[in-house]
């Protein structure tokens, strides 16, 4: 019997769906609770492998995106959990006692709870350039990383409460802000545009497509099109922040557990789901402040819970 | 002016009272976003310093709970945030647009909002030897120092929920766990007292009253007095778990913010209490489980909450 002929035999006390901050934060906690934990994920870091440095991250200074990975990774590996990285959830049973989850590969693994932590996604521009730059002026994230981009010109993309967020951010550090997005108007919040406006700093660029990001080592400009002349034009910038929105990767869930209106599964404060043994964390969730540390921490309370539940019908 | 006098002139964005793992966590925060941040404190760690080693703080495998601390400490320093340790909060007066904070030497800070993440504090059993083994065997954590007492003689103290969960963690651990507590019944609910009572490995001992910790370089031992026959015995363990209750520092506020039967500050998602521009994080709120990264998420949270809350009113 191979590996995974011997897992797909086995009743789990938890499978952890994803790798991301949220799913190995849970795993440290499950198997500290001696529970037979499985995680399943395409990869390991999630969005982390999107950003570039981390600063905010409580004990961890300056820490690059990728090294912080690892050494999640590396604390998680201290505890043998066993996992199954590079697969792709097909399908999950969450009601019942036993749990069950189908890989896209056909194997079928039963768990007494299920985490989910799948994690969400930006957007992407789709764009030449785009994820060439990534850490390298492109970000999406202007929380992480507005501070790296002092008397910098930078342009932002999006015209919604995302974007508006990021120019706020960017406005008291950045020199130039131009703000591209395809809309005839800004469509954020009445507030966030004032104050956006107000600003001598942020250039406004409505019914702008972005094309093309382009540089050498680091990202030097951007180009566009105008929607209505069809003419193309280029800034130099150093920065780009994509801000056209995130999406939870909650996919597998909506028609099982109720979703808010941005597709977020909605999780108590001991990250309960409306479902008995199945529980949600992190940018999946409809917690806001999609940020690693908080991601962190609602792993934790996730594993918890699950110990909680499965103890209470021991 | 001394450098008190000036901080008594300004009006800061926000007071974080409380320099714990959510106090910290939530400065950083605070001033990546450029608000005018005080944190005022009586110490730095909260309760942290109260533990021994921390393995479940995602990217620290095993640090000690100090080194941790110092590296909470230096990430925050880097910052260059404005502090007063060694500070007793008097008064809080957290109603409308200005807060006023009075400290018990009769100084008072104003700011625009208020992170309050004044922890909470274990109800020590104020016997002999208890502060000085702390992290040598005393424990007010059970699943942060359950993983140390493999084969291992331990005792509990307490009979409620906490008391019981701990001896439940340390049932798939430790050789033995002696149970110890005043009351003629265990407290806890029902099915943590079935688990206990199953266990071969668990003592129960009702109508005890711990009196002394003793032991060399670590805790050897326990001596306690049965309450009926007055008669003092003692017990060789090399653990003691103390589960007799934690209380939220929350005093201070009791009588303006809505708050649970256990004195926890009620707060939502975004760790906003009912009072506008006032924000809680950590042990001090209703948020289950106090774990550090939880704490440091939360605090995170509060954060980037308080900054919305203010650009939303600028």
């Amino acid at each position: 019997m191979t590996n995974e002929e011997k897992a797909e035999e086995l009743l789990y006390d938890v499978i952890i769906l994803g790798a991301g901050p949220a799913g190995l934060s849970a795993a440290i906690y499950t198997i500290r609770k001696a529970m037979k934990t499985l995680i399943l994920s395409k990869d390991v870091g999630g969005q982390l492998t999107w950003t570039s440095d981390v600063d905010n991250y409580l004990g961890f200074s300056q820490v690059n995106a990728l090294e912080l990975v690892a050494k999640f990774e590396e604390h998680v590996r201290r505890f043998n959990v066993e996992r199954a990285i590079g697969v792709d959830v097909a399908e999950v049973f969450p009601a019942g006692p036993v749990k069950r989850v189908v890989t896209r590969d056909g194997r079928s693994y039963r768990g007494k709870t299920i985490i989910i932590a799948t994690g969400g996604r930006h957007k992407p521009l789709n764009i030449p350039g785009e994820r060439e730059y990534v850490g390298k002026g492109v970000s999406y994230c202007s929380t992480c990383d507005a501070p790296l981009y002092a008397g910098a010109d930078v342009a932002v993309i999006g015209g919604g409460n995302s974007a508006l967020g990021a120019a706020i951010d960017l406005m008291g550090i950045a020199n130039k802000i131009h703000l591209i997005f395809l809309m005839p108007e800004l469509t954020g919040d009445p507030v966030y545009q004032a104050r956006v406006r107000q600003s001598e700093k942020v250039v406004i660029l409505p019914q702008c497509e972005p094309t093309r990001i382009f540089g050498r080592d680091y990202v030097e400009g951007i180009e566009y099109r105008g929607m209505q002349s069809g003419e193309i034009k280029t800034l130099a910038v150093e920065g780009v922040f994509i801000e056209i929105g995130t999406l939870p990767n909650s996919g597998l869930f909506s028609h099982i557990l109720t979703t808010n209106e941005k597709g977020e599964i909605l999780v108590d404060h001991e990250c309960r789901t409306g479902l008995a043994g199945v529980f949600a964390c992190g940018d999946v969730t409809n917690v806001p402040f999609k940020q690693v540390v908080v991601a962190v921490g609602e792993g934790s309370k996730a594993a918890l819970s699950a110990y909680n539940y499965l103890i209470s019908r021991a």
